[in-house]
């Protein structure tokens, strides 16, 4: 078995040399990455397909999240590109003043340092995850899914180069390459070398790294997304918002679950809605007052409130004004991803200022919660935590910060 | 013994209304408990000795701690009215953009939620601690020594009055009124309703408290702070800037315990420091090449380079370039406050670069290290921790963020 704490040590010592490299020379490793993988092309998919040959007991819904496709490959080359071109996070002053006492005060962003991430399947998390964490001068040590261990292995081999021939060390990014379960347990007891561990996967996975170390963990949980439909939403906008956050990707964290719609609009609104999100293949799920207007919808359980579906499933209820909306949001909800479509200029102030979630849309698709679509680039997930980083993690969540003062002197009276 | 998931579910409940009212509601209830306090003086002295007289046993220096002066009272009604006065750190746009999709995104600052502190025998941390955690719209649970808490029960219910009189949950300051050890136990269990835990005190506090919960936890350890006095310091400055690091006050966590001097400088640098800290009664011990310039120094062994004294006692060692004196910081210190003394501008990038502490300092005194002198007004303590908040805790780093995002009917592709 690999040596868990010489791989934890020589992350700890490649902290410090990531740490002093400038932002020029980290932009340089992530293209050379990109440049990297792109050579070792014929490579990656022979050792995907022995991944994929060597577990046919696999699902059809695991395969493909194993398998990489051309699409997937140029996804991940892309990715890695764009992080080398997005701007530097480490060394943003994030704040700062000069004291009347003269002294010049800075808060400075500064890398984390060690960053694990263990995660399952999806080969393409092994170079995303390590595209966020070297842009922001982190050291990481990435643990994907015993099944993809050959392409992951390919994978890191190309990186290690890469980021060796541009002049950092090869250890700022490390595979923990075992299939062990005993490996990760130890992995999570390197609290001496390990800043930060985010899990990525299902609730069993965060929930047992989670239990299992001292080390901070970065929590992506799940998301029980809403959209409050109001009673003056524009018809079309409602049923293109709703369908495109229940359909567009229906097995992801910001996908909708549930549906909440006005009572004084219900008549108008959840007729095309529904039809629309039928036309998709979803099947609904109502309260008492929907299936008045719906009746061909099935009757949804107490249970159906808090389940994330993860799949072509959509619970719907009439609330009688914002107020029970957002009550049901705040009992029900996971505190991911919740919008409201309405007109109302009040409504909305209303409904941003109270939901208490990561993300708060406004007439927006919920899949729109993500690095991508707030302007941040690549992230490594969604956080649920309320603490560090809330919502998408990318570079900059990636970092922590140092107060820096100058003085000539100054002492404390 | 007080219902202890009922005072957490009470916090939850207030935590709503917290987030829900507007600064100049929170400005109200700072300043109006500011004016309770002073109206209930009597009352908070007779409390105050009753618990020192109830605790004949404790040392000196304990019952100074418990002890409210006139200067500690009037320190605490400041604490109140500048908390009061401080910009509202809740609804900060924290960052923002319109993206080409017309989605306009901000990040905005809003509260944690429900913030408990567990802390020792000082009671103007019950004062202070609600001070920052109100004005950064939290409600607060306060858990202090249980020597103080005649005292503690005074300044709780003058708080929560002013709190109730400005229109805001009374609730959203409570004190955890016990003193049975299995009562903080239980709190530690309360994750469904705590957002975070900042335990402020001895190391066996805090790692206790760290071990003992699931509730995220803001560690302040230990402060083994150091300042390097470069060859080219100028020798008043460095005289005065050490002694004060060092003597302002010994029992906090930025005084100063080891001194690290540049070789080429020692024998004209340690001599008037030296003579300086000796002159204010601080005991030096030193490493051999320390030992030739001041013979009459005590030897410094190993273990001094990692103890943090929070004493009239220093350590000092010769080092030979700055690169020997940050792997000597690297390897002792405790990441908390480290400075430079020099006059220098590339030795001072340098320092500021490579030294991994929370706050790094040029020619100033460590004990500037903290809310006040950095112009964060009012903190909780200093954290050791790399993620969320990394030195002082003020307002500011009692607050999370949402994003919010407003469309008009915005889809993902």
């Amino acid at each position: 078995m690999q040596d868990i704490i010489t791989l934890a040590q020589r992350a700890r010592e490649a902290k410090a040399a990531m740490a002093a490299a400038s932002g020029k020379a980290r932009e340089k490793a992530l293209a050379a990455m990109a440049d990297k993988l792109l050579a070792c092309r014929d490579e990656v998919f022979a050792a995907n397909a022995e991944d994929l040959a060597s577990a046919p007991e696999l699902s059809p819904a695991f395969r493909k999240r194993l398998q990489i496709t051309d699409k997937i490959f140029a996804y991940m080359v892309n990715r890695l590109k764009e992080a080398a071109a997005l701007p530097d996070p480490v060394g943003r002053v994030l704040e700062g003043r000069t004291m009347p006492s003269g002294l010049q005060v800075s808060k400075v962003a500064v890398p984390i340092g060690v960053v694990a991430i263990i995660y399952e399947a999806r080969p393409n998390v092994t170079t995303d995850a390590a595209a966020v964490a070297l842009k922001s001068g982190n050291a990481v040590i990435l643990k994907g899914g015993s099944e993809s261990i050959r392409t992951n292995r390919v994978l890191a081999t190309a990186m290690r180069q890469a980021v060796c021939e541009a002049g950092l060390p090869a250890d700022a990014v490390q595979l923990l390459d075992s299939t062990d379960h005993g490996a990760v347990a130890e992995l999570l007891k390197q609290d001496k070398y390990i800043d930060l561990i985010i899990p990525r996967g299902g609730k069993g996975l965060i929930k047992a790294v989670a239990e299992g170390t001292r080390i901070p963990v970065l929590k992506h949980y799940d998301g029980i997304c809403h959209q409050y439909v109001a009673g003056d939403a524009d018809e079309a906008m409602a049923v293109a918002v709703v369908v495109n956050s229940k359909c567009q990707r229906v097995e992801v964290c910001n996908a909708l679950e549930t549906l909440l719609v006005e009572a004084d609009g219900a008549s108008r609104l959840l007729p095309p809605i529904a039809a629309a999100l039928r036309a998709q293949g979803v099947e609904l799920r109502g309260c008492p007052e929907t299936l008045a207007v719906l009746p061909d919808c099935l009757p949804a359980t107490e249970d159906d409130w808090g389940t994330e579906y993860l799949a072509p499933i959509l619970s719907i209820k009439v609330v009688h004004g914002i107020e029970e909306a957002m009550e049901h949001i705040a009992r029900y909800g996971s505190g991911h991803t919740d919008g409201i479509i309405t007109s109302s200029l009040d409504l909305a102030r209303r409904f941003t200022q109270t939901v208490d979630s990561a993300s708060v849309l406004v007439n927006a698709s919920t899949r729109l919660s993500g690095g991508g679509d707030y302007g941040l680039g690549a992230v490594v997930g969604i956080s649920t935590d309320r603490l560090h980083a809330r919502g998408p993690v990318g570079p900059a969540e990636l970092c922590t910060y140092k107060w820096i003062a100058i003085g000539n002197g100054n002492l404390r009276d």
